[in-house]
């Protein structure tokens, strides 16, 4: 009984769209996240002095530490605790974690782990919490859910555009530069670059018979910019006309009510 | 009789909108298109051990026995054989597999045809069948037909302008950079990289006049990809509301339908 | 009466809408147009045979003459002769031949007038008249109408963009690359390369300061990019939808008119 | 009283909505800040001639002294002093004349404040005047009130994906380019070039894990590009379609009125 009232508040203050003293929690630990990611971002830096890298050091086993105690305390208070542990949210806060004490254990061990380290970053994700409970990211969802038939279907084109385009190059620039383009996954690497319109400049078409066929991927090319957008665009109208019309289906389902009361 | 079962059952294997045994003889031939282009890209990588060069020609010659074999049921159990061979995925299908005999029969003569095996990969193209079926490819398929005119016409739009860069730039930079902009057709390779924003960095304007015409064409060069952009977007937007007004129009039938009824 | 008569018949030649002779004629003019400009292109390449550099000066000549008399019956069967020498394309028709005639005359006198030569590519634009009578163009001409104001707008916010961007990177970037960044009209350059997304690479930021600038530059600039897309697009929404509303009304105001026949 | 009617003449000449010498006024002011707009920047070109330079400097102490005027009329004229002086446009015309003073004043004492004359260039914000009364501002206002909360959470979704995106890279490419790709902050510039499709070519991913991690960033990237571009572009369409509406409801009001008025 007492536990249970005890879980109740406990969750109270983890849970972000409650009030008071939850809110407030709830804002130190994403000033934390912002915190932590900082820290890690700058800790990559060469050349520190040996007392930042002491103090980054320290900060990062503290944060880790409140973390850690913010993980145990939710999966101590989740009304269904095995559901939480697999749940997205749940798998990003252990994985935000996790590195830290394998780091410790292998690394005292001698394991080089650096790698590993790069994992805590993913608590960024968490950010996303901030437009959790937003209207927006319900009408983004949508649209992403109209489209995304569409959007799979734009993603196997690109694909095929993306192979065919680098196989044609190949055999066009592979005699001129066999460097550049020495294979056709060489080639999808130009591909790309091309045809999102990046453009590096590390690898171009020299031959004549290359850059007419660049002119052609590269129509097609905006045709690639040009759909997705196309198609997320038209589905945000249509949620918008959706929920318009919902508003103007309600607000006429109510003048019929008052209509029939006053008749 | 017994042939005319035969090949209507043969057909019921190979057509992949079927259920049963089709469906899964579809799914392994795409896996072997994947399969035989995946190969077909690694067997252009300079350097490969003769182990791995020799396995990868054993699956070729398998695989394209089995496309032989599949191209040949497919004319085989066509209700119209001629039709199906010139249809576009009879073509496919044949010059698919075509590259493979000549390739044995020349190259056994002695002639280099490393460019025809290309068009093997042309194979690819098969995939576009997992989509086939989509109600979302028809909506594809319509907006372009919806803006088919108006793409049409900014293609044109496109080359001109294109051409006028050329020229244009031609007469400023060819003073100035007498190798980069050597003559028009040069120049058109700048103006194509230039308006769809892919910028290599091979070739650039250093004179002020220049310059400021690069200035201009990009000012346009934006609109360049912002037009069709436009169009497929106001297509597709015009096809989901075609959807939902013949829904609705539908609906209208249906309830004008029911209230004669109630009268 | 009958130079009247002569004039309508030459007049029915060169229009392209009419049919029959017209037609043919409109037809041959606008190949002799892209013959023209291909040959004018081939023209500036380095180091062509003697034998064809002389054909291609014959050519030119015999098309010059070509559309000399072109201009003539058209000043000659024109309704009224000073407003068509005015018009858009009567300047253009007078623009494009005028060179040859300068450079003729100024060029046996020993004048260099290389640059004037670049004028006859603006007979491209004829090409133009390819979709003069299409309902697209109608179309399109529309949209922009809708989308004029904004447009414009949109050009002067893009014009402070890029003159706040470069004084921005000047005072950042100028110190460390005094010949990159030697001035803001030189920043000027790096700014369009920017914005529009080209990034030839020629030059770019090296100080933190001037990276982080870059940043912010680069988030609006995104809009830069987004906003006339947007306008374009939801005018050419709005042009269809009249176009179908135009229909719908056309359709109920003759269903009204029925009924009342029917009443 | 006199000093009263004073204030409104005054005011009338600065209100640019105002007809007569008002809007001749205003036509000199905006005049005035284009010219010393183009002279601050022609100023810092390197190696202009002493007398050039003499007339630069005469010049922007002309306008800074005209400007200075302008000021004061308009903290004098303004119907709530201090109001006016603390508003967007007081600020800006305070921020754009008060270096010259600072200038003056520090200068003579020896301090170098080269930078400071760039908030002079601020001025050219008042530009953005022109375009004050136009229906079309309103227009776009409106637009981005609506995409207001989707633009800023698709800010917060790119600085998220540009964080991951240079953390990525960093663990992929810092062991080969260790110059290139020094830290995640060094990384972040890469992340940003990139994902905006800008590509200068100053650096770019050489491993093969480090093309294919670019090959799934730019795949989003590509969206970033499409979102803003779908929101702006759907609220637009949504402004112009309450505008129709909002005519066609005060039509059908109009024509119940005057129903109601025959019957």
């Amino acid at each position: 009984m007492l536990s249970e009232q005890c879980k109740t508040r406990v969750q109270g203050y983890l849970d972000s769209s409650g009030s008071g003293p939850g809110k407030i929690i709830d804002w130190i630990l994403i000033g934390l996240i912002v915190y932590s990611v900082v820290t890690l971002t700058i800790d990559t830096i060469p050349g520190l002095s040996p007392a930042l890298k002491r103090f980054l050091t320290i900060s990062e086993v503290v944060v880790t530490l409140i973390f850690t105690l913010e993980y145990a305390l939710r999966v101590y208070s989740a009304p269904n605790r095995w559901r939480y542990i697999f749940s997205f949210w749940g798998l990003i806060d252990l994985v935000a974690i996790a590195p830290f004490y394998i780091f410790l254990g292998l690394g005292l061990a001698g394991v080089d782990l650096r790698g590993v380290r790069a994992f805590r970053l993913l608590r960024i994700l968490r950010l996303l919490k901030l437009a959790r409970y937003s209207r927006t990211l319900a009408r983004f969802h949508r649209a992403f859910e109209l489209a995304r038939e569409e959007l799979l279907i734009y993603l196997l084109l690109t694909l095929i555009l993306l192979f065919v385009s680098a196989t044609g190059i190949y055999y066009f620039e592979n005699p001129a530069q066999p460097d550049a383009f020495a294979s056709i996954p060489h080639s999808l690497w130009w591909a790309m670059v091309t045809l999102t319109t990046v453009g590096y400049g590390d690898v171009y078409p020299i031959t004549a018979g290359g850059r007419f066929f660049t002119f052609f991927v590269l129509m097609v090319g905006l045709g690639i910019v040009a759909v997705p957008t196309g198609l997320i665009s038209s589905a945000l109208s249509q949620v918008r006309r959706e929920e318009s019309d919902a508003r103007l289906a309600a607000l006429e389902a109510e003048e019929a009510a008052q209509g029939r009361g006053d008749g």
